[in-house]
């Protein structure tokens, strides 16, 4: 936290400013005084370790160097979870978060795909062969299922696995260059094992997609097997320290236990016995998707910290021709960029801790065979993990273009923290297909309730009728909110349920007919998913701020994300007239209004999330405020300055300028 | 345009599908068949040059070799354009276009910004002295405004430059670490040269900003003059090939005809002497932004290009289950991420000629001592300069995020696009800003219009008054389109401009005022923006496209860039009834209607544009379409490949797997 060395005046005063206390915040949102105590301790511990600390940040590294570092920190950071005896998740995360500097871990997937899949998928025989030397780190795998063809598509995978009954062996083949494994992380360069996700074929019929335990690489040189082609994929958009790889087989050969058989099995002769429940997967998808959105809001808490902090220093532009310079976030152009972010941040964070929270009841509700509210939680998390990765992805954009010139260096940060999220709006099923997901239930349920359906939970809103007119006024009261927002999802499902079902009567195919409806589906998914935040963050508020003064500022911030998503899509509200031109006119008014309520919060609010310079890894973000002597000294580190006068001025300027140029007649010629 | 191989099946379908001649559509685009013929004579020079083609792509490339291939690549081009004799901009830039890889050009600024500002502000002594040699590149130039704390706002710079009539000299400081130059491109590494934006001291007063030339490197070695620091500002968002600079004087004496003097001046005494006229710069400026605004529309058709035919070679997805998997073009979500980006790149490029062809007219004007029209088209180029970067760097993400998870890889080209324009949102005057400027006069005059005065050109609208509803129908005509935006944006207006008087009259400062209205201003000026390029994207169709076949195609398009306008911002054009629900959800409907009209001509409308996959620089734009051979042969070319087994293994991976991890005691300590 620099406590040290001294702290722009601007930024001092912001933080007197706060018409809350900021602990009480920072407790709020990290869930009580030990938890904030607990994360404190380790991201300390990481801060503070000479070895962690003794790589730069990753702002000036080539690739190469950026995958080293990366490799020796996960090592590394895996060696002291150990040593700390940590088993806590959200611990180890911290520890981890405070180390990275924004830096991929090469063996995360090694420990949150390859070991939980066989803990899931494997038989006891399994788990014992493979896990018992996973954890120990004996192997290191990872979960290779994307092809080059097909991502999102599971079911069109083409990768084969064909068994022979004769060596009780099977036989894996990539049959097209569409086949190869493209993308999988961690799988250039850095496992020997993964988890492959292949066409199952026995006694010449395909089985459809099964998991099997893959060697890779040799154990004793790390060489490629026998019959295996693989490597790295190349630069990408961020992700420079992540091994992201191809793999091919040519008729390579596993052992029948390669497989993982607790549920579908391959008997020695070929039989083949399916899985007694085909939907497995149903409830970790939920979990994983609420993961992301808890995600999304941590890393738009990170580059609104970075934006507004910046904003507060610089000052920028005479209001009156030689006066003083205000702060940027004085202005109210920078405002609009800078606060409904800062609102989104706390509306998806929260949102991301109450769906785990909803995860876990429903989960105990399946258990007793209740099965109706995981659909509608699973249509949900489709919907919100599409929502959450948008708004990052677009939103911390904007924040960083709200830094003028300096977001575009690598020493903003900003660039870096949205490289990291933006692959969210792809992986784990692609944003357009997961709303198209979420508007297929909404428009199946909307269906039922025509026929008098009670729909239970969040879905009740859609049993809801009667009211002609939004009763919002200028009191931004957020049962209005909810029911305004509520009332328009259902709108915008019921206009789209009516236009399939007019396709249908007139004989348009489901598939055509739902493709004809598909741009409307994913409108009403957004308002559908954008409605559940707003009610999940008002609901959080009343649950978890006890302290008034914090209550009030997070209701400002609630109010915002509410008005704001009005005025981003205030069509969607207007159309029906349920929301006026009167009242779209208060909400503009009512947005200002907002803008000059939080102002004075702004920094403390973005101080609340607590974020070490470590992890927001940004010279404009700075605790501090020490902006400008820290964008200097990352200059003298370019790669370029490396030497005073470089290669190019002997090859080529020096030639230029004295008139000696002469290009190498065998390589150029017209 | 790899003619030789064989082309994938579903993208020679397209082209044959197209409704018009894709030749005579590229004829309009270029300005007929000579300009086509001209520009692919050079595109063909560059392309099959071996020197320029000895280059691999930058895909792979750290930041080193980057600089160093720009370096020899712009110095070859110059040659070459020399050896052809070419003296036409636009064949200059189809060559250098062609050649580039999307790579920016470190001897751009010494063309386009060090020679002109000579030209044009210096006396015919420092013409002969400066520019003569610098068209021989016996020295190199750049131009050195930013500074770390001031950008945009060019009044707050700081950099003193001081006369001392004892000697004859300014004396050159950098007295802030604010003050410091950061960001001029071509400054870090390859000029020794720059013109130097400073305050002006002499006779102990602050005389504002002026130019100065300035030696910053020794023509002898190339190292930096005593009393200069400078250097790369390190790596960042794009540009990789470019060095932008840091550059601090301390106490640099350089003699007094180095301030470029033909309209302001210092006599040998330090008597100052202004000039006579102080917006000189106000024509350039308009100049350079309409360029910017064509530079976004031919971006975002290199990106459309990518997508689109990468969707159309792409196939995801069985509709029914078992059968063939469609192409991604012709799902409706697909077409509404494509085909509005197709529909802007036709409507940002033509009005960045329209507005060319305007600022030749309107200088022309001011010859004859007319200012009226200049000024609105000074406030329309800084709001089509924010609206045009701010729909190419949004639009050609969201088409990344469109080609899945491959949009991701920098062998999709399209981070690279997006990297090059980006920051045209900040240079030139950040969007914001522009927007306000814009915005300023629009309140101005609408004012005059109240008092009834007639607006001249395009401005006119603000004089029109009396309908109550808009005449839109199933028919979109577009008159009704221009009518409806110009009746938007002068409501939008009139709305600010009451808020402005009222806060006026209360007793607010007109700098607070204009302040607590920013944001009102921001949405005006981008309706005003928008409703022009609606306008005049109608006006080049009808103008230009004299085929009726291709006036068709491209009417559609024009039509879905107005409708798709509408649908974004609904609620502004709903909000005071002058667009009905029923109208709007006509257009919700038309928008459906128009995707489907133009998906038959998607492929022929980016074919048209005429891009060599040299320009594209992608894997999944291909002409060919040979996406995925392309992208293994990518990925073998990982910096990651050049070994199959990675240091890392040997360092940290062996030991962690062999249970022999030990972290070098000095370095790692808790």
């Amino acid at each position: 936290m620099s406590s040290q060395t001294s702290v722009n005046p601007d930024l001092a005063k912001e933080r007197k400013t706060a018409s809350f206390d900021r602990e009480n915040l920072t407790e709020v949102i990290y869930g009580g005084k030990e938890s904030v105590r607990r994360r404190r301790y380790l991201q300390n511990l990481a801060i503070q370790d000479r070895y962690l600390q003794s790589f730069p940040p990753w702002w000036n590294m080539d690739r190469e160097t950026q995958y080293d570092v990366a490799v020796k920190k996960s090592v590394y950071l895996n060696s002291l979870v150990q040593k700390l005896n940590l088993k806590n998740g959200a611990e180890m995360f911290y520890l981890k978060e405070a180390a990275s500097n924004q830096e991929t871990n090469p063996l995360g997937l090694h420990q949150i795909m390859f070991i939980p899949t066989i803990e899931k998928q494997g038989t006891k025989e399994q788990i014992e062969k493979y896990v018992t030397p996973a954890k120990q780190f004996k192997i290191l795998g990872t979960y290779a299922q994307t092809e080059l063809g097909h991502g999102t598509f599971i079911r069109g995978l083409e990768t084969m696995a064909t068994y022979d009954p004769a060596s009780e062996e099977f036989v894996i083949n990539s049959p097209t260059i569409t086949s190869m494994k493209y993308w999988p992380g961690s799988l250039g360069k850095t496992c020997n094992y993964v988890i492959l996700m292949a066409q199952l074929y026995t006694k010449g019929k395909k089985m459809g997609i099964h998991a099997f335990v893959v060697q890779i690489r040799s154990l004793q040189d790390h060489k490629p097997m026998p019959g295996v082609t693989l490597g790295d994929i190349g630069n990408k958009l961020g992700y420079e320290g992540m091994d992201n790889g191809f793999l091919m087989f040519n008729n390579y050969r596993v052992p029948r236990d390669a497989m993982l058989m607790r549920y579908a099995k391959v008997e020695r002769d070929g039989t083949y016995v399916a899985p007694r429940n085909a939907k497995i997967a149903y409830g970790s998808m939920v979990y994983i998707r609420a993961l992301i959105v808890g995600d999304m809001g941590r890393s738009c808490a990170q580059a609104s910290t970075i934006a507004t902090r910046y904003s507060a220093v610089r000052r920028q532009t005479e209001i009156r021709p030689g006066g003083p310079e205000p702060q940027v976030i004085d202005y109210q152009t920078q405002q609009e960029k800078l606060f409904p972010m800062i609102a989104a941040s706390y509306g998806l964070y929260f949102t991301g801790i109450f769906m785990g929270l909803e995860y876990n009841r429903v989960t105990a509700d399946i258990e007793k065979g209740n099965l109706e509210e995981m659909q509608s939680l699973h249509a949900l998390a489709a919907g919100l993990k599409a929502l959450s990765s948008d708004i990052a992805s677009d939103g911390i954009d904007k924040l960083r273009r709200a830094c003028g010139g300096h977001g575009y260096t690598n020493a903003s940060g900003l660039g870096k923290i949205w490289a990291n999220i933006t692959p969210a709006c792809t992986y784990e099923g692609e944003n357009t297909v997961m709303y198209l997901q979420c508007a297929r239930y909404l428009v199946k349920v909307y269906a039922l309730v025509a026929t008098g359906k009670q729909l239970p939970g969040f879905m009740s809103y859609l049993n809801r009728s009667g009211k002609q007119q939004s009763s919002l006024t200028q009191a931004l009261n957020m049962e209005d909110f909810v029911d305004l927002y509520e009332h328009t999802a259902a709108r915008l499902i019921k206009v789209v349920a009516i236009r399939l079902q007019a396709l249908l009567k007139s004989g348009t195919s489901v598939e055509e007919a739902r493709n004809l409806c598909g741009v409307q589906m994913v409108q009403a998914a957004k308002m559908h998913s954008y409605a559940y935040t707003v009610r999940t963050f008002n609901a959080v508020i009343q649950a978890r701020a006890s302290d008034p003064n914090v209550a009030k500022a997070l209701t400002s911030l609630c109010q915002l994300f509410a008005v704001n998503g009005i005025l981003q899509r205030l069509g969607d509200f207007l159309q029906d007239g349920y929301l006026s031109g009167q009242q779209a006119a208060m909400l503009a008014d009512k947005q200002l209004a907002l803008f000059a309520d939080i102002r004075p919060n702004a920094v403390a609010l973005v101080d609340a999330f607590d974020y070490p310079d470590q992890v927001l890894g940004s010279c404009l973000g700075r605790y501090d405020g020490n902006v400008y002597e820290a964008l200097y000294e990352y200059a003298k580190n370019s790669p370029l300055n490396k030497q005073d006068v470089l290669p190019s001025y002997y090859t080529t300027l020096k030639p230029l300028m004295s008139g000696e140029l002469n290009f190498d007649p065998p390589t150029a010629r017209m």
